[in-house]
Parts: C-alpha cells; structure tokens; sequence
C-alpha cells in the first residue's frame, strides 16, 4: 500500500478542533483506497509564539518541507495582534508560504446547491456561482524590496512597500492558471490595473505570451476595480480568475463572501515540486474555539485538495467531496451554515457524519 | 446675485450628454438661489487625444484651475484602449487629480428605497446601505515611484511600482475622513493592510494620530480582505470608511455595486484649497453613446455634490437632491434602473422632468 507523508499544522482558535476532524477523514478515505499516512504534528502561529517564541520554529518548517503535504488549521488571535511584525502569526504563514515556495494559491468560490440560501446574493444571482480564483503567492507587494519605513527629501516620515513581478513568476503563475482553466470550463480572466501601474502592464505582457501555449483557453483581462464589481453584479460570468498576490487577497475573500459559506471553502497553495500547503480560507475564530461549534468542512475539503492537487490521490479527494455532498443532504448544517428545517451540529458530530459517507 | 466659474469636462461616450443635462439643472438650481455660473467647456480624455493628441490639455487644467469647481462627465473608450501609457484618456485623468491636488475623493454608495431591487444583494442586506468611501487620491501607488521597467540581479525583466504615504498625506487625507464621519453618523473605518504592508501599518500609525483631535468619532480599522468580504456580507455596518489610493480604487467600486445603481452615484475629488472636481462613478459607455439612453442622474447628483462641497452652496445642493428624488417618486427611470411598472425615458427626458422639479 501506498505511504505518504503529512505534517499537521493545527495552530490556533478553532483550528486544532477542524484538523482533528479532517485528520481522521484522511485516514478513512485513504485506508479505502489502500493509502496510508504518517502525521505529525507541529507547532505554528500564535501557539508557536507562546511555546518557543516565533511563529515559524525551524522545526515546523523542515517538516514540513521533508512531507509530501502540509494541512494547516488556522491561525492568529487577538492576543498577538499587537505583536511587532516578526513575532505575528501572520509572518508565520508568510514565512512558510516563501519557505514551501508555494507560489500558485487556488481557491475555488463554489455555490453548493444545499447552500444557495446562505448567500446575501439574491438567489438567481448566487446559485451556480462556481469560481476559481489562481492567486499569486510568493510575489508582489507582499515580499517585494525595498521596503520598510524612513524619511522623503523634505524630512517626512514615510512607509513604502514595492510591488515588483518578473517574467519567471508571472510565467509560472499564467501557466498554473491556464493548466486550471482548461480542466474547468476553459475561461480565463486575468485581474490588473494595467491602465495605471507598470507592475500590472508587465503582467499583462507576459500573460499574453503565456497564451500563445495555450490556444484552447480563452482569455480575458479585466481591471481589478471592475473585478470587485462584477463579483458582485453577476459572479456567474466568471470561470478562472488569475491575478498577483494582493488584488487575489481582495478578491478571493470577496469571492467566497459571495458563497455565503466560507466556512465550506477549501485552498490549496503550491509550487513547482515539493509539498503543496492545504487550509481552509476562514480564520481562526478565536470566540467559538474549544466550543465544538466550529464547521470543520472547509478544513475537510482542503484534505481532500490534498489528495487531489497534492498526491494526485484522485478517488480518495473524490470519496471526500462526495462525503461532504452526502452530509449536507442529510440535513446536518454547522451553525454558520444552518437554516431552519436542518440539523444543528456540532464540530465533532458533523466530522462522524462525514466518516458515515466516506 | 453670486456668480460663480464651472469647467465643464464632458470628455468622451455619454459624458457630453449626461454633462449637457448636469448643466441644465444646475442654471436653474443656482437661478432660483440667486447663483449665475459661467461656464467653460474644455477637451478632455479621448476627444482631447482625437483634437490635439493629448488627454489633458495644458489649457484644459489652466481653465480648471482657475475656475471655482469642475464637474466631468467621463472619459475613456474602445479607441484609445491600447495606447501607450501617456496617450490613454485614464492617464489625463489623473494628470487632472494630480494638476487640481484633489488627494480626497468622496464616493457615496446609497441606496435608495426607490432603487432597492437593483441591487443584487437581498433585500435585507440592500435596503438603508448608506456608506461613503473616502479615498485617497493624489498618493500611494497611483504616484509612487520609483515606477517602471527594468531588470533584476538575475537579468530577469521586470515591472515594479512603488506604495508610499508621508506624514502629510495621510494626515490630511484622515481629517477629511474624520470632519466626513463626523457630519455623518460619527463611526469611522479605516481600511488597510496593516498585518503585512509597512505602508499600511504607516497609515495605522498616523490615523491613531489624527484620531485624538476626534474624540467624538468612533474609529476601527479594518483589514482590506475582510473589508471586501464585509462589504457583501453586511455593508450596513458602514458608515464612513477611509483608505488608500488602491484599496479605495476597489472598495469604492465594489460598494456602488452593491448598491445595484451606479448609474445613480455621484463623487467629489476635493484639496485643501482651489476647486473639487465632481464627476459620476459610472464610466464613459461607450456602446449606448449618442443614443439618448444614458442615465443623467450620477452627474446631477455630482453637480449637488458641486454645489455643496465645492461651493458651500447648500441650499441649491439641496433642492438639486430633491428634484432627483421627486423623479424617481414620480417613476422616471432610463433603462439602466427600470423595472416593471415604471416610465421608461431617455437621458433628456430624465433631465426635464428634473427640472421640473428642482
Ligand atoms: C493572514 C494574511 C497574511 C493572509 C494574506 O494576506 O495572504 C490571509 O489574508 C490570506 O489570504 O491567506
Ligand atoms: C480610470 C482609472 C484611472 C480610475 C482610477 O483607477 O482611479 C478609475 O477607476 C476611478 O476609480 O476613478
């Protein structure tokens, strides 16, 4: 039988609760089908901060690079939030992303049938809505140099920031992005600004190079101002959405608003060759942890892009994805998906209905 | 009686009409407080770049700065989407915010009970949103530089932008901000990215700073992925937010969005001193121009907002917002807000029977 690999990332607030529940949904659905993990478990996050004092012990991040995968619960809460910026949670997962060089961040916004009504969006709006956003991860604004704080030449203080993208990452991003577009519906819509920033027209070019590979992929660009509006005005428009890193922090989590259930969304961050970095897009929730009210699904379905995107495991993430289908039209609901004439449960419960259907 | 000086921008697709009907309203608005206008009507965006083969004009900013307000219809069309960087309509647009030192942009996104099934949003979620963006407009990475192309350490081409805010810039920016929540319902949201952006956490810092010369306003901060997410899930916990030049470029769109008419949402751009400019959010729509089926009413209200901010001309602004109401009350609707049971009209005939009622 088969052997893979897995470092647990469980972190803080609710995360360690919906890594319990995925974990043992991975060893169900992997025994089925004649694979078998060893997992370990390591410290991360604000629970790093506490037990040795940064967020990212070097430990946590050889493991994980020496794993064939890495599932991360959540992490932060407000009792780092005043942290100076190296000692956040948040730097933590950055320095992990840079550390696995996982480059290519998909999220999939996908309105479940069971779901429609969880949604702001009117109901003709929301329902189909089935979007895949590629973010670039590991570039732009976010680890561009310089960077940091100083003074202008009339002697005022002044913060800055570098957005800066070069042909190897645009390329590579496009490529994962076009690869995900033509196992989708074969759409794609690449986000800038390219009518204001330089960094955005370099995109751009080299998007367009990019396409000439990929001749049955329809692309599209659109500025990111008018992304954010027509998430809104009419989400069903879009198929694969590509864009850098900052533009896709926006607009990813506006796209799984617009889903309503964002504790049903599931990401999947990877890179070239080594490990892919598996979590779910919903935070921490530090006023629901340790209550068993967590939803533990979006966590369940970032196991099964593990399986799928990271070990090319594809029956097993499909034994998942159907479990998690079979349990909502049982009727058993979380409290954030919950409407009337289902069933409340809690993390714990809605992890062994799960396990029913595997 | 007073007299004031207007540069009229009407620019390019339906920004000559919807200006042509602005104009109209605005005589007879300021006729009826005692106000007289002259008005100067200067080439600006793609017609400018068709006339003289520039999108700003340097007589064109000269007349704007010299006049006492500026009311813009829209620029920008099909034509001229390729063009080099200093020939696109948008880069005369920001050559005039830039020229006028207009560093405060006032987007409001409301919506009107008349309206409320234009958005996309549930009724629930739509009905009462009254939130108003205050965005920086002169600053940030719109300006920053250094700005362009180049090469990296590996030779490796590149396009880079720089994110920078000094002092003064988000100081005056964050009075405005505060003297708008303050007029407002007194709560304050500033929008930034300050768990990974050294620019971001700046502007935090300096927004602390103003904050204390407004102990009656009520001042959170919010990051700008979950301001997206929160703007969907219940823009009704808004009520004044502030941001940068790029988040707000976003945020602004996706908040008129919601409110499902921005066929309806005027802006003002303000400085410290010198005239505002005041132009409708929607774009130049190039596809219904010269068709009579625009919608006048986003560059009515603008001239209101002209009125008001730009002047101190309260009361004429007022009786311009009434007029536009009464319309709407009456069931005057162009296409873009029609919905059954309603008077489907023209951009001309929109704007006569608001002067009826100014
Ligand atoms: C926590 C934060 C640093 C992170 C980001 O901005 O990338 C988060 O918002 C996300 O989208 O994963
Ligand atoms: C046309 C473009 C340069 C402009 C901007 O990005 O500021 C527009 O989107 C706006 O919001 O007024």
């Amino acid at each position: 039988s088969k052997r893979y690999s897995i470092t647990l990332l469980p972190g803080d607030g609710i995360g360690p609760e919906v890594i319990s529940v995925a974990k043992n949904v991975l060893i169900l659905a992997g025994f089925l089908e004649g694979i078998e993990f060893n997992f370990q478990e390591m410290p991360m996050g604000g629970s790093a901060l506490d037990l040795v004092g940064v967020p990212l012990p070097d430990e946590t991040l050889l493991a994980a690079k020496k794993s064939d995968a890495v599932l991360l619960g959540a992490i932060g809460g407000y009792k780092w939030d005043k942290n100076e910026k190296h000692l956040k949670p948040e730097t933590g997962l950055l320095q992990l992303r840079e550390g696995l060089e996982v480059f290519a961040n998909l999220r999939p916004a996908t309105v479940l049938p069971q779901l429609v009504d969880a949604s702001t969006l009117k109901k003709e709006v929301a329902e189909g809505v089935d979007v895949m956003v590629v973010r670039e991860l590991t570039g732009g604004i976010y680890f561009g140099k310089p960077r940091g704080f100083g003074t202008n030449e009339d002697g005022e203080e002044i913060g800055f920031n570098t957005e800066v993208y070069a042909t190897y990452e645009v390329d590579r991003i496009a490529r994962v992005a076009f690869e995900t577009a033509r196992k989708r519906h074969g759409k794609l819509c690449s986000v800038d600004k390219a009518n204001v920033l330089e960094a955005s027209m370099f995109w751009r070019k080299r998007v367009i190079a990019v396409a000439a590979e990929y001749p049955d992929v329809e692309l599209s660009h659109m500025y990111v101002d008018n992304a954010a509006m027509q998430l809104v005005r009419n989400p069903k428009q879009f198929d694969t959405i590509m864009t850098n890193n900052i533009f896709g922090d926006i607009l990813s989590d506006e796209a799984s608003m617009i889903t309503g259930s964002i504790g049903m969304l599931p990401s999947a961050s990877l890179g070239s060759s080594g490990p892919g970095l598996f979590e779910p897009i919903h935070g921490s929730a530090p006023d629901i942890a340790n209550q068993d009210k967590a939803n533990p699904l979006a966590t369940v379905l970032s196991a099964a892009m593990l399986l799928k995107y990271g070990l090319g495991e594809e029956n097993a993430a499909k034994r998942i994805e159907n479990a998690v289908l079979d349990t909502l039209n049982k009727g058993f609901r979380t409290g954030d998906i919950y409407s009337a004439g289902n069933k409340l449960v809690g993390c714990k419960e809605m992890g062994e209905e799960v396990l029913k259907s595997v």
